[in-house]
């Protein structure tokens, strides 16, 4: 199995490709197990592989010359990460059109060149969501996305979708809870902040809350993400009916609890890190996603959340100490 | 003001630009109502314009040069009608991505150029839903689009209220019914016949049916769907919330029930001039999409469907005998 993750540079597509080189296999087409011979970690940075079977290609994701390099025509199967995050496409319209609109056509459209249609797990995001939202949303709403991000991320979605039902590809989008805890340092991702409050007390630094504590939020860990990255791949097609789009499991929590489970597990004067100070620009933005979904279909294809978020700040700890 | 119909030598195109002739004024951005100046019907073939305030452009939708000098810097209103139709962007994939997509991209980007953000009336369509469908389909319902049409115009409305939201654009997608009786001679969108199965006979010539009778479709007449078009551009922005896209009001019949209608109106000669003989890949695309909707919130804007299908034969027989 030849594998392409765009945004490989990343800190999903750098644990991703942990995850498969530990995993050393993936299903082909047919569904049968093959061993995993080379993972392509495509994007704008080179970065240094440090096992025979990576390759790191440098090249702009919005750029068909560019993409189809990076396929070849031997490409079996494709996580496609690549992405503006949400703050930085709502800051720069024209950035977010070309690489989550252009990009993901681009890749899309050059996966009609392959000998075979490839497997493609392309990450979405909650962010489709917005407006009047029940709660929890249930599988059966619709896309009506209050960002740019969002909006890229649904025109993504149908892409996806009806070049699967085309034939072009087997597509599987996943719509993906706010990643929480990220490691490193902040992003431009309106959510950025649900990983500052506890990476940041923990780091021994302050860090700024933008919203009210009350605000809830729809998290998963980036070990549980991996892992329902993978499953989505593992699928065989016939688990998907009319749609390829699926809503991910998470754990649904107030920004005030993941304070007060930071609190449990690392003191007062760790969770007395974080500073409430209100951006009305993130808030805007964040409180117009979900805070709670069913995903029905998610569940009944095996995703699972995380059971709490202090097992998710455990985990966090785990993998970064 | 100054008006852009694109799709402006087609026959919805043309019966716009004649009730707005007629109507001879539409509201400013401020909502004050001002004559119309001029009508620019941008298509790809050149029209004889027959009123003094018409003009005829030629080229391309998707070339964003073309789209530039139809605009030109004082477009105050566009009726966005250009789009390759339903059966041929389902035989050909390029061709509808890029007359539906990359068009409707190409001419809201160049809106961003104006000095004031135009009112864009954009005709979405009833194929934007698909899969399985509750009827009546409420108005808080998923697009899952079954057709490569449906996929494009669903795309075509996210970029619409994502840039209407940016305030680049004062957009309205309008979700049609299909349009029936269209006058003229078929054409390749999957929903062709059921134009043809009253207009042919009326003629004296056979139609081919090509579904079951008992098959349900969601109708609205020329008449009506221009009436609702020029309502569209007239709502306050106000009049809109998280979404500018709407599903409008249309009947919902078996085509069993409209050869039925014809019966009545024109006699047995004429209804026994319809032939049932299945298309599988007609039929695969129209039953794929709803036949009945709430509407609830096209009916609480004004929006108006037909009575019943007999008057939908008469206003056809009244318009073009």
């Amino acid at each position: 199995m030849n594998v392409l993750i765009t945004g490989g540079a990343g800190f999903l597509g750098h644990k991703l490709c942990g995850a498969l080189l530990r995993r050393g296999a993936l299903s082909d087409a047919g569904g049968q197990l093959r061993p995993i011979q080379r993972i392509r970690l495509f994007d704008v940075v080179q970065i240094a592989p440090n096992d025979s079977r990576v390759e790191s290609v440098v090249g702009d994701i919005a750029n068909s010359d560019d993409v189809r390099a990076a396929l070849g025509n031997d490409t079996d199967s494709i996580f496609h990460l690549a992405a503006v995050v949400s703050g930085e496409a709502e800051q720069d319209f024209d950035l977010g059109m070309r690489v989550n609109v252009d990009g993901t056509r681009a890749l899309l459209e050059a996966c009609r060149n392959l000998p075979h249609p490839p497997r493609v797990v392309f990450t979405s995001s909650l962010a489709v969501f917005g407006g009047p939202l029940p709660d929890p949303v249930p599988d059966e709403w619709p896309l009506t996305p209050q960002s740019s991000y969002g909006a890229q991320k649904a025109i993504g979605e149908l892409l996806l979708n009806d070049m699967s039902r085309k034939g072009f590809i087997d597509g599987r989008a996943l719509r993906l809870p706010t990643i929480c805890v990220r490691p490193g340092k902040p992003n431009k991702a309106a959510s950025s902040f649900l990983s500052s409050i506890i990476r940041e007390p923990l780091n021994g630094v302050e860090a700024i809350c933008p919203v009210e504590p009350g605000l809830r939020v729809w998290l998963l860990s980036p070990r549980r993400a991996i892992e329902n990255l993978i499953l989505a791949h593992e699928l065989p097609a016939t688990c998907f009916g009319h749609t390829r789009s699926v809503n991910v499991p998470g754990l649904s929590v107030s920004v005030g609890e993941m304070v007060q489970a930071l609190r449990k597990i690392a003191g007062d004067a760790v969770a007395a890190r974080v500073k409430f100070q209100r951006d009305e620009t993130i808030e805007r933005i964040v409180s117009s996603w979900p805070a709670a979904f069913t995903a029905t279909l998610g569940r009944s294809l095996g995703m699972q959340a995380d059971p709490d978020f202090a097992s998710i700040i455990q985990a966090y700890i785990e993998d970064n100490r």
